[in-house]
């Protein structure tokens, strides 16, 4: 079962608490392929780079089978940079520089036999550029979009014109509140949802995440995590986890959402417990179905 | 089973987004007494008021079972008052003013015949007085005390003696933080274990809830409600509800405690739909376990 990733591939400067690394390779596309990697293949990866971007890293995602046809590389161009700074608490971060570079003229082409994969994950990027991706996507199974503070801010309406065409929408719960107005997440994942997505999924950092439906709300769990090492990517990573899943199954039934939100959940929890994608490398699929089993009991009670 | 409730009883003046209040029967003896007093009897209330809190909120108490020999009612004298105002999201509140009027010379005395009391419930009074209450009770089955950040700030020292004699604590995320030190709330809720309690609950607001036992992390979800209208004395009813389910079935198993954890998460969601205790009164067992059910559906999820 095909996934096409269309995101962001960067250098990440992040200063956390317990250290700091600097240009570690990062971006949307990278922490979702790598999370989705997993899962199921082929993961196809479309985005853009400078000549500067590691082939290591590039290396680690052909290792995991993640198809990199479509990835545009500029030789004399500078990869996309952001450095951000988190606070005491991990739940805040300060971005401190963001440098475009490349990504400035990103337009992202799909390579002809990508056009029918069948599931289409959009990171965070441009909404206008997540409508060109669509626009050469033939009839996929359906597009999984994730967005930011950053896009509500400053295309509002651009970002409205692409959620007509997304299936199931993932941002934080202060990105919820911002596109709905709404404090309130219940009511605001309705709002979104008339906005255009059937499903809603709100993330809420060490608090867990919400799958909203026309008729179900679903709350999952954070894993109780004591060694948060560095947040970058987990919200890809649940991304990544969360399509994996899907595509493995090929089932959008209400109750497997909840399963792919479990596994999205538990492929963030390793990726926060390293510096970079350092925590999605080199897990097992076992590992991951004994964290899942571990988040089951987290929630688990018994009635009587 | 009988519960001994010592805590505040107020007339609490109340803004929120949707309306306010003036006066209202509060405090947190009123709020755990209500909730507990649809799992068990007697519920035992020790208190002090002035002549001025209105008969018709000793009435309610009085028709709900609880026992109130032990609230000292100084007739020429003003009942303690609060006052404060809840900001857009409801999660954060600003306190505008506080009166102690009795409350400033409250010196808890224990009617004999309940100084026997099996479960104990300490609400968030000064630690120095909880201990007071506990030095006049024999051997209760557990004492579950709630605290708050005004008592970490000013009396911490005081805090930390009483905390060696409790089970249970259970306080708010903000509050586990402040008082343990450490922003993690797993490694807070250790800090927080090794003061006294084998147990801590850590409360989220419209997160849920973690309990913290020496093997165990559950996690309970929020009830998600989209008609949220006063929170005052969610953490009450919290409370109230948690200790009126454990003398229920007087069980202090894992499994059972978690289970309490939801029933006082359930008596919370009532708590909030309506201003002041309103939300308290005409409550049915079946209401109250069909909510429970809900809850069970809200993070229930099938591993394959």
């Amino acid at each position: 079962m095909s996934i096409l990733v269309v995101g962001s591939l960067a250098l990440d400067t992040i200063e956390t608490p317990f250290g700091s690394i600097k240009e570690s390779p990062g971006g949307s596309a990278v922490f979702i392929a790598a999370a989705a990697s997993y899962f199921t293949s082929p993961v196809r990866v479309v985005g853009i780079v400078g000549g500067d971007f590691p082939k290591q890293a590039l290396a680690f995602l052909e290792e995991r089978n993640v198809d990199l046809e479509g990835l545009e590389v500029i030789e004399s161009g500078k990869t996309f940079r952001w450095s951000g700074r988190y606070k005491y608490d991990l739940n805040e971060r300060d971005t401190l520089s963001t440098e475009l570079n490349v990504f400035e003229k990103f337009d992202p082409k799909i390579p002809p036999r990508h056009c029918r994969s069948r599931w289409v994950c959009l990171g965070n990027i441009d909404p206008v550029l997540q409508r060109r991706v669509l626009d050469q996507i033939e009839k996929p199974r359906a597009v999984i979009c994730d967005t930011m503070n950053y896009w509500i801010d400053r295309k509002n309406e651009e970002l409205k014109t692409t959620l007509k065409r997304i299936d199931i929408l993932i941002l934080n719960d202060s990105e919820a509140r911002l596109l709905s107005r709404e404090p309130n997440l219940i009511k605001a994942g309705r709002v979104i949802r008339g906005m255009g997505p059937s499903v809603v999924i709100i993330k809420k950092g060490e608090h867990g995440a919400l799958l909203l439906t026309e008729n179900t709300v679903f709350s999952a769990p954070a894993f109780p995590m004591e060694n948060i090492f560095d947040p970058t990517g987990a919200g890809d990573s649940f991304a990544g986890g969360f399509v994996g899943w899907l595509a493995r199954t090929d089932d959008l039934a209400v109750e497997n959402l909840k399963r792919a939100v479990v596994y999205g959940s538990t492929l963030a929890s390793f990726c926060v417990e390293k510096f970079g994608v350092e925590g999605l490398k080199d897990l097992t699929y076992l590992q991951i179905q004994d964290r899942v089993r571990q988040f089951h009991e987290l929630s688990r009670f018994d009635e009587d």
